[in-house]
């Protein structure tokens, strides 16, 4: 269901959309808050000035709200996708200490793993969290990829989802998986080791 | 707790050693079996035959239980160790097609995923999977690296961790995300660009 006023057709244009940024903004600020199980339906409703049964008819549970969340907060902060300077590895450094420097964030860290949790335990959130979450990333390093392809600075026979799990997991591993430390010099040598590997 | 028989001195030698085992094999073909909600500590007792009492006196929940369970399996298929033909590529694509196969296992991929849930939700449980799951599996990686080193095969800079990282992460990405067909030919592909990253 894209929009509340097929339910309530006097509701003015634009009312369903402001409800939804709300109920996203408020999933967010409640979830880099509180501990997972508290952030409920409930609490984002109070949190967004929006009744409870209005999140019910656009999200069935939390972990598809929440997932949505996090795709529109990183539709935000995408901007104009991934730099292009032509120099591949100082472009992909650039975004893994973004990514670096996010998980390092004690809120959105324990918001990420309870999305983990959300998709590896309903096959339908972890459809949601590919669809929503992952595609789009994907599609952007696809973009940078595609430039780095033409340069001759990348193998053409490597897939784009082959050369992103290349370069993000090694860092989802190590965040998810505590094995080692986490910092900016880790996220630079996992670009390096991927640009070599990709290499033509 | 190492010993049942601090509890009961009069217990015969190997008794407990005999409950131990006992336990970690009912509580692998319950989760192969079940799902997770349904492998409990009573579940897990009944099918060992022994106390649920017994079980808690070496495991404080079902989470720890299953961790030790798939230590003790590992070990017991590690056998010798990673081979060491000379050839790294080969050596290591043998090993990731045993894991894309164990992964390709319903029974094996429900547990490891009900195990990544708990290590994400309890962060002494993740890193009881560090120490006894992943902590192991890096040693055997470190041993056949260190030959490669020895052979000037890969590059000495470069950690044992960061190695395993570079060959183990993508396919657990891929895993556990869905972002792709996850069968040999991708462990192949990812040993071929794991070992030109690491290259001298």
């Amino acid at each position: 269901m894209d929009d509340d006023s097929r339910d309530r057709p006097s509701a003015p244009v634009g009312r369903s959309e402001r409800a939804r940024t709300a109920a996203l903004s408020a999933a967010l600020a409640l979830a880099a808050e509180l501990p997972y199980p508290q952030v409920t339906m409930e609490a984002i409703a109070a949190r967004a000035g929006v009744g409870k049964a209005t999140l019910y008819r656009r999200w069935p549970h939390r972990g598809a709200l929440l997932v949505d969340a996090v795709a529109h907060r990183n539709a935000a902060a995408a901007g104009s996708g991934i730099p292009d300077t032509g120099d591949l590895v100082a472009d992909l450094t650039a975004v893994l200490r973004s990514v670096v420097d996010e998980l390092a964030d004690p809120g959105w860290d324990a918001l990420l793993r309870a999305l983990c949790v959300e998709a590896l335990v309903d096959t339908g959130i972890g459809a949601q969290v590919l669809e929503q979450v992952f595609a789009p990333q994907i599609a952007l390093f696809a973009d940078r990829f595609a430039t780095a392809r033409a340069a001759g600075q990348i193998d053409g026979s490597v897939g784009d989802v082959e050369a992103f799990e290349l370069v993000i997991a090694p860092v989802f591993h190590r965040w998810q998986l505590r094995t080692g430390v986490l910092d900016h010099a880790y996220g630079d040598a996992v670009v390096r080791r991927a640009c070599r590997a990709l290499a033509p």
